[in-house]
């Protein structure tokens, strides 16, 4: 049976990535490779929309945002953490795990933060060193106001530092425009690669401050030795290079599109996979979605992890469910990277499948037609 | 030209792992990755030859020092450093960054810490947490006597810590009999694979300090949410799980042959290497060998960057260059991982005819014949 990925993250990779993966070791202390480690970090200032160094990582998106906070905010300080969703409590724990105290400004699952709230925190804590957001909250679905925050930041002290780990490279995202200091992100997302890497950009600003900060507290993350390293584009220690080599091959690929045309497309598969599932009378569970991934509420007699378990035994399509107390309740299906417009309607079509099997009233072909009349409209 | 990687990391990575490399994209939050990763984990215990708890991370090899001591050893407590290159100050280097002070015993480049050096800095610190050294010096090709320290340090409340980065699967290492508490390693040397992976076997005597301890300083490294994890096979965070699938792969083709074997085959390959540059009148660097690599000085009138640049052009054989002040004057065979006798044989007379072509009086064949009268002796 054809498996198809729909998950969000990891999510496919393109085929001439793979074989790049299977090419014969080499040496990364190499002219060779420091050029082609440039060459990808400059291919990602074009995805970033940043003027600014951005710093390679041989780890998980979660290192990206260690090393963002580790570097920046001295243990004692206080940053405000905004808060829709597991992603958003990570920067929470993170914060706690280095002794640097917590605002925390939560929404309930399925809500995003206004950039009202974190004006009145702004006011309220006028001594927070850094404000960390969440661009794509990939456990609800829910996409931020990057930008409006992002204003709101930049009148003040603190750094404004961003998880971008599943939005970068599918929503719109302008790091320098919209004043992002530290933006931080994964290989295995809408970068069309496996995990593995992390990346994050690191403003002017962001650097002042980890210059001054008296003692960051990370050896393999510290961010000033990869700064003095990219100087000639080294790493201070051995890079996952077979995946910064393949790397660059899914890169071309983004810019061959251009990114901007790329936000676009995926709004239009957003636009397809909401009004699909909203044909089968399935409600979205974001209230403020973003373009990355669409996630939607199961009606009441219909258990996500059965539904689930069937899309991916009997069809080959692998959706993801909801986490921790959202796990039975919802069902969460990527559009982001290498995944097509014809993957949503494969998606759509396996869910209409298993729900009428499981003897929910709905019109077989319902959802896939009104996904495919967005697509015609746009 | 055909390309012969022969450098102490990376080195050459099987085909059939490459080709495991190149397969699609899984989602890891499966009972398959579950399995796959529990089986990779059973049979790394068996090359690490431990029976407690291998820890697997998504980093370099400088990952899993991290982890090691930032769970381990509270900032403001004392470790003693066993320092014979640069790999030895990397732990210096680690501690400082995290507040830990470090006792040095330091020898010059090329020679290695002696057990008595050890005995006398545990007695003139009692208190120390715990003692840091390194198995394979990569950097000068020393190795180190890691079952005398390993008895030394047992009788006192130390952890013994172990870089095994570029000798693990390469040198007979014991972890458990050699009573090493936290033994860390990188995938990308002698288990055959690339970059991207760290591991690190813990001991009970190390999770009782990791639990004693107040205030781990990491996040993304914390070995306690590791172990949380590990109870299901699972990883805190989105592992590089291509890359552990793949390591399926290598690790079988080391498990059928043995690792007893394996350590013997080295010790052949080692002792081949050596008789082959001694015939060259080339003089071993390391006063104390391992047998991953082969450390060779130059003679007064070869700069090594020189001939290394002609073996690498002229003959497509890379090796490794001496570091920082040993730049110039050494060159560094690796025969470890998906190396054999005659990739060896390559090497040696790749080096003939380049000190041939340099000018330098040595007789053609000289090397390969002495290495091959080893190779058939064994």
């Amino acid at each position: 049976m054809k498996q198809r990925l729909l998950t969000p993250g990891p999510t496919p990779v393109p085929e001439e990535t793979l074989l790049e993966l299977a090419k014969p070791m080499i040496f990364h202390r190499t002219a060779e490779f420091r050029a082609l480690l440039g060459e990808v970090l400059a291919d990602l200032q074009k995805i970033f929309v940043t003027k600014h160094a951005i710093v390679p990582l041989t780890s998980s998106g979660t290192g990206a945002l260690e090393a963002a906070l580790a570097n920046s905010v001295p243990a004692g300080a206080k940053v405000i953490c905004l808060i829709a969703g597991r992603f958003g409590e990570r920067w929470k724990n993170i914060a706690k795990a280095f002794n640097i105290e917590s605002i925390n400004v939560t929404v309930p699952y399925g809500q995003a933060v206004q950039p009202d709230q974190l004006a009145k925190a702004l006011g309220d804590h006028p001594d927070a060193t850094a404000v960390c957001a969440t661009l794509s909250e990939t456990s609800t679905g829910v996409g931020h106001d990057i930008a409006a925050f992002g204003k709101l930041v930049a009148t003040t002290p603190a750094l404004f530092i961003v998880d971008s780990i599943s939005g970068l490279g599918a929503m719109e995202c302008r790091t320098d425009d919209w004043q992002i200091d530290m933006n931080c992100t994964g290989s295995q997302k809408a970068l069309m690669m496996p995990p593995g890497l992390a990346f994050l950009s690191v403003s002017d600003k962001a650097w002042t401050a980890i210059d001054k900060n008296p003692n960051p507290r990370t050896f393999y993350f510290d961010l000033r030795k990869a700064r003095k390293n990219l100087e000639t584009n080294d790493t201070p220690y051995t890079p996952a290079h077979t995946l910064i080599r393949a790397m660059r091959v899914s890169l071309k690929k983004i810019l061959a599109e251009g990114i901007e045309n790329i936000w676009a497309r995926q709004a239009r598969y957003a636009a397809g996979a909401r009004a699909g599932f909203q044909a089968l009378g399935l409600e979205l569970f974001p209230a403020q979605p973003n373009t990355a991934l669409t996630v939607v509420k199961m009606p009441a007699n219909i258990d996500s992890t059965v539904l689930l378990g069937k899309l991916e035994k009997q069809y080959g399509l692998k959706l993801a469910n909801g986490q921790d107390t959202l796990k039975g309740k919802i069902i969460r299906l990527a559009h982001m990277g290498y995944i097509d417009q014809f993957d949503i309607l494969a998606a759509i079509a396996g869910v209409e499948l298993v729900l009428s099997e499981m003897g929910q009233p709905i019109e077989i072909g319902a959802g896939v037609a009104a996904a495919q009349r967005v697509f015609a409209r746009c």
